[in-house]
């Protein structure tokens, strides 16, 4: 069944209008997000479409795989930060498809799995990227990639009950399995990661147990390259390693992760008996190529233009992780937060612009970034990083770090409480977030159901 | 396999002492948790066994289920609790049966499912209740009730899924029935859960959504009785309804929920077409009775003694929902948490004076309920319940409830947490938990993996 949605006059809807442009907006990342709120009080008609009810800050989703954040804590309701805008509605839905010759955004909602067109006059794309297993896909299940909030609720399930099955295990081979941690990855995500759970294992939980002790843990960072950090200047990446190894973690470089299975990875040479695995090593690009028909670049990246437009589609922009595209001096741009952002920015900036001009393929003045810097953390209070032109390190770095997760947070509400946590934190190394809820990919899903027959409170 | 666990030596394990009189208490809700502070410095080994690793605050818990709280805000992890207590060990584990004769708990840990036998000089069973459906257990999936965790997300779920589902819907029934939410039962769960769900459809979102008006969403409270609140006095149930019906909810007194199907609830002799029913009838103790070979009382609970011991098992105590207690006058003891802490307090002083008289069976003071009162919540600002001898009701009545709620949360944190995601709600009618995330149940838990081929970010 197919239905064309156009806007309804419903209690506060905007009033149904031909003549505004209609702009859909598939991805409420923050390309997305920042586009769309770019086109506040403006003459279009703006449709966000995401298959998430809430806007995810990503940078600190590690946090909430290590106990520290609670999810609500780095998320924001998508229909609350757009409650303002009287030009946008915002759909839950999962696009499937995009009809380039009829202008139609396909997707279905996830309440009843119907068929919805979404007619478009522009299309904003900037649907992100997930994992990339390098066609290893069955290590998917095994290695979990880091996301999505259930993503991290699941890796922090998984986490937490290696060190519950330790405390009861008898055999030495498997409570040592149970306390290994391979982090697959030495990017910014794999760094965080690695030296969180580190942090964790060393000092946050260690009082909490009687029968082993949770500083044994070992926690291997492996990266097939020959430093951390390669987005970063070079002696970031190694003052990073030797902050992570004053953390005891276990860092690997030039090693080549072989083989996933249930007991362990094969790194280099060295099978490690391992319980817990967790990917960070690449990323590809959402499937947009696909929907576009166009030839996808590197990672499933589609190629854009210096306007950020498709090829021969002056009105698709593609954006942040889900584009490919090259900073004045040629150089492809990374797939960071703040190109997202500042692309989000100038789609919307172009797409009025040819409104007005009533061109949608009038001349604009191409994208360009502006780069501010990139931290990463290792651990509680230590940070590298290039701010400008200034290359940091260690405390200074970090107060950087949370000064400018803190800014990007959206909501006052999100920026006290975290802020409150992490002094908490810092205080006291205790995690406020040490819950161990089910997880549908797991095996134990259907525990509670199976037992409540028959079980502990 | 079997294993029998008797303390290890671990790093900081207490030493295994064959001389220490061995307390196990299953449940570390709010009778199990707090009789294990109790045992805090005292001569015995204790283990603590839940089949979850935290605590939760169940009082709070339809906060959670109404967006308006994260998860982590009302829970605590137990080890975190009792890690200062060297002589307590905490097992996440779940207990299939008891074995009195032999004197050993039999348990499955999660994590790798074998059987342990746990022996005990000294056995609390403090398991709690679950929902009970009299008889229709086939309503369990589509009428959830609200006892941990995972209910909550998954109610918070279906609730926020339903407004989502209805903005982009086209048919008038079926936008009805989407917003139409009926709660069964009206005890205080029931009315607390009634009054949240109004206040969130009729101001937190209301300016969400273009499509649909929320504030015509549609909250029915079906009670059996003739009045809501059947364990306060009456004259409160009363203020209760008037307050409920202020905010817009539909209470209806003296109606039988007959039947649940997929489409809805047959109530008395209406059907309504309802998408979203949440359950708060009644509830069931925990299976200990067949655990320990006695019939069981009413709602399946275990009747103990004046000293909460089971007839014929002097050291074994049975507390909170799980057990049949009276009052010194007779009366039955309610299903509160206050029920529950003073017997946890009360069962371990009994275990530790008969432990200095070497006598398992010493005569001990009968246990007496201090009733310090009760509360319930009625929306935003508004509760009703009795303080000592007062009857409260309005806002002097909630100020209470707030006070007496943060003081009784565990951790500085949480209080801390939770007091300003109050104010923060009370001075914006906003809910900050608006998450909508997976749940094991649904049938759209394969979601993800099913369309992370083609789909929005």
């Amino acid at each position: 069944m197919e239905t064309t949605i156009t806007p309804r006059d419903g209690r506060s809807g905007t009033p149904a209008s031909a003549t505004r442009p209609r702009v859909v907006i598939i991805g409420a990342g923050f390309g997305g997000l920042n586009a769309a709120r770019r086109f506040r009080n403006a003459p279009v008609d703006v449709t966000v479409i995401d298959r998430s009810n809430h806007f995810l800050f990503q940078p600190l989703l590690y946090q909430v795989a290590t106990a520290e954040l609670s999810p609500a804590d780095i998320s924001a309701p998508i229909r609350g930060v757009l409650r303002g805008q009287r030009n946008t509605r915002t759909m839950l839905a999962n696009v499937s498809d995009v009809d380039v010759e009829r202008r139609e955004v396909i997707a279905s909602d996830l309440g009843d799995g119907l068929e919805h067109h979404i007619p478009y006059d522009y299309l904003i794309i900037a649907t992100g990227a997930r994992e990339s297993y390098f066609g290893h896909n069955d290590w998917m299940k095994r290695a979990p990639g880091l996301k999505s909030i259930n993503d991290a609720t699941s890796i922090r399930r998984q986490i937490l009950l290696a060190f519950e099955t330790a405390e009861v295990e008898d055999g030495p081979e498997r409570i040592a399995a149970l306390m290994t941690f391979v982090v697959v990855g030495g990017g910014p995500t794999g760094v965080e990661m690695a030296g969180a759970i580190a942090d964790l294992a060393h000092k946050g939980v260690r009082r909490d147990f009687r029968a082993i002790d949770t500083a044994k843990a070992r926690v291997l960072l492996v990266e097939m390259g020959q430093r951390l950090l390669p987005q970063f200047p070079q002696g970031l990446g190694a003052k990073a390693r030797r902050a992570l190894e004053r953390l005891g973690v276990d860092v690997r470089l030039g090693a080549e992760v072989k083989q996933i299975d249930e007991e362990g990875a094969l790194v280099g040479d060295e099978y490690v008996r391992a319980q817990t695995i967790i990917w960070a090593a690449g990323v590809q690009a959402s499937p947009a190529a696909r929907w576009l028909g166009v030839e996808p670049a590197k990672a499933g990246r589609v190629t854009v233009g210096p306007d950020l437009t498709v090829a021969g589609h002056p009105n698709i922009y593609v954006l942040g992780d889900t584009a490919s595209a090259r900073d004045r001096d040629g150089s492809p741009l990374p797939g960071v937060a703040s190109v997202a952002i500042q692309q989000g920015h100038y789609a919307a900036k172009a797409i009025l612009q040819r409104i007005r001009q009533g061109d949608p393929a009038a001349p604009v003045a191409p994208f360009r970034y502006f780069d501010r810097g990139y931290l990463a953390t290792v651990g509680r209070t230590y940070a590298v990083g290039k701010i400008g032109p200034l290359l940091l390190s260690g405390l200074a770095a970090w107060v950087v770090w949370a000064g400018v997760h803190i800014a990007y947070l959206i909501g006052f509400r999100n920026r006290v409480l975290v802020m409150a946590q992490w002094i908490w934190k810092y205080l006291t190394y205790q995690r406020g977030a040490r819950l161990i809820t089910r997880d549908p990919r797991d095996t134990h899903a259907d525990f509670r159901r199976a037992t409540t027959a028959s079980s502990a409170r």
